[in-house]
């Protein structure tokens, strides 16, 4: 379809922005990256942006090399090439971001959020290769996804498709969301909702030892809570058999949905391995319905960590027209 | 694509199959029935359908005339163009119906499962004409459903998805349902659903006057329900309160999957109007996540209800290869 032999993979996040141009095999060749919260103002965070991208195509070639950009961003909309309310960036309302960078840059450009983008990179060089039906889910700060169906990303009538970080897992005393509503599944199953669990525990079970009372309850993270899982702490198994335990439920309703062919998880809480995928198998297999039990693979990434970003934006930069 | 002029459609229902044949424009030209629970063995089923088949399309034309016969089945199969294990078929295991039924009459077939058939004939003729991201919910004795994301039904990697009468509504004291497993859509929401919460009402209220106490308990249908509701009796009314919070609950999770333009509700509940889709349309909007507020459209199916099994059906025969 093409000659170009790159394309390019932009990750923006509310702290930084990274960046690689990347060849057909999924090869990093060059990247770097850049701050995003020092620019007030989105053009000069382009400007910038520009400036470091057409410096590293310098050194592979010229920008007729590059098939296209592709831009994985918080609120990312495909169909309008808008970066949308974004909370976590400072620029507000509604950024024409596809416009305003195709303006300055010359090369096609195509943007969506960093779920979608992380699923095409797992249909274009990782653990979905192959695969026409399947879904990502992403275990950060909040909990995203990318669907595809028929091999192709669902992005629905307004691009904005695959919110299953935010289906109701408890409609009553569900706890408090960052979306304003209650009892997402985000508010358990995310990173933070991994602490909350904790502190939740702690606090409930006051006789129960557990090496997490060494640190101040406000201040434990995820990682602390692993760490201590991974050292047989029974308080801190407990919380990912929890966290598993809703992830599982809720996996059974989205088979029901789109009979994926694999659920793949991508992301900071994915490197808690078996402790958390087991907890998952066992209840997303209890959940199922029985025309779909032991048939859906479950699996981690295959993007190697550090490269999943700039690799997923970059498997969109494929994609432009 | 192709200048034969019309389409079949086939609907098995457990008591009865329903037949036509059909132009482009959704004109059903002849039809007809046959019983299909007389038939102990699916080769004397098809025998005899194939006899009726032909005796119509001789009425019109030749064989020749004719594109491609489309036909849905319970548990039909897309993809293998097997019925399997369908509960209330006589035709126990599995069914390698599309073969058998090719053999016969020498035109191409294709099978899928009635809702959809229903999906794919809203596409094709009905609500959904133009749309690219729908859903159909068939609300009959069960809960089914049909998924459609970039104007393809979806399918599954296995051709059984979109099972969403089976996502878990309530996780805990959840109604029984007849897949074995407790709590879902359609233990609430199916027209067994809404006798059922009549029933529940009834019991748990002994001191509330309704006009369905006229009705052994035991005897009271979704359409009694529907009749009592409609001359304003309040604990009908209320009946159909509930089973819409549900559906519109389950309605603001299936929107966070793939933001469907439309959501279209078919089948014999779908007659309610009103009273059902006004607690619908408020349950929605009050659980759905804010970027999906007030733009998703609730709408009833535009197939003629006599017909709309037959030309769902025969939508999937225009598609055939």
């Amino acid at each position: 379809m093409t000659d170009k032999p790159y394309a390019i993979g932009v990750d923006i996040g509310g702290t930084n922005t990274v960046y690689g141009i990347v060849d057909k095999r999924g090869q990093i060749l060059k990247n770097g990256s850049i701050q995003t919260g020092v620019h007030a103002e989105i053009g000069d965070f382009l400007d910038d942006l520009t400036k470091a991208l057409e410096a590293i195509i310098a050194e592979v070639g010229s920008k007729d090399d590059i098939k296209g950009i592709g831009v994985g961003a918080p609120n990312g909309n495909f169909f309008t090439g808008s970066i949308e309310f974004a909370p976590n960036l400072r620029w507000k309302g509604v950024i024409p971001f596809v416009e305003m960078m195709e303006e300055r840059i010359g090369i096609p450009v195509a943007l969506t959020n960093d779920a979608n983008a992380a699923a095409i990179g797992e249909m274009t060089y990782g653990a979905a290769r192959g695969m026409k039906d399947f879904i990502v889910i992403t275990l950060g700060t909040g909990v995203g996804s990318g669907v595809v169906a028929n091999g192709k990303l669902v992005y629905g009538h307004d691009g904005f498709a695959g919110e299953l970080g935010h289906v109701i897992m408890r409609r009553t005393n569900g706890r408090l969301c960052g979306c304003g509503r209650s009892g997402c599944l985000e508010a358990y199953s995310s990173a933070t909702g991994v602490a909350r669990t904790a502190r939740e525990y702690l606090d409930m079970r006051p006789n129960i030892n557990s090496q997490l009372r060494t640190i101040p309850i406000e201040n434990i993270t995820s990682k602390d809570v692993f760490e201590a899982a991974k050292e047989g702490d029974e308080l801190a198994k407990e919380v990912f058999e929890f966290t598993g335990q809703i992830l599982g439920e809720a996996f059974a309703d989205f088979v029901a949905f789109t009979s994926p062919e694999a659920i793949i998880l991508f992301g900071g809480l994915a490197r808690a391995g078996d402790l958390i995928l087991n907890p998952i198998r066992e209840h997303m297999e209890k959940n199922l319905l029985s025309i779909y039990q032991n048939k859906i693979k479950l699996l981690f990434s295959q993007l190697k960590e550090s490269d999943a970003a700039i690799l997923g934006a970059s498997a969109l930069g494929w994609e432009v027209i």
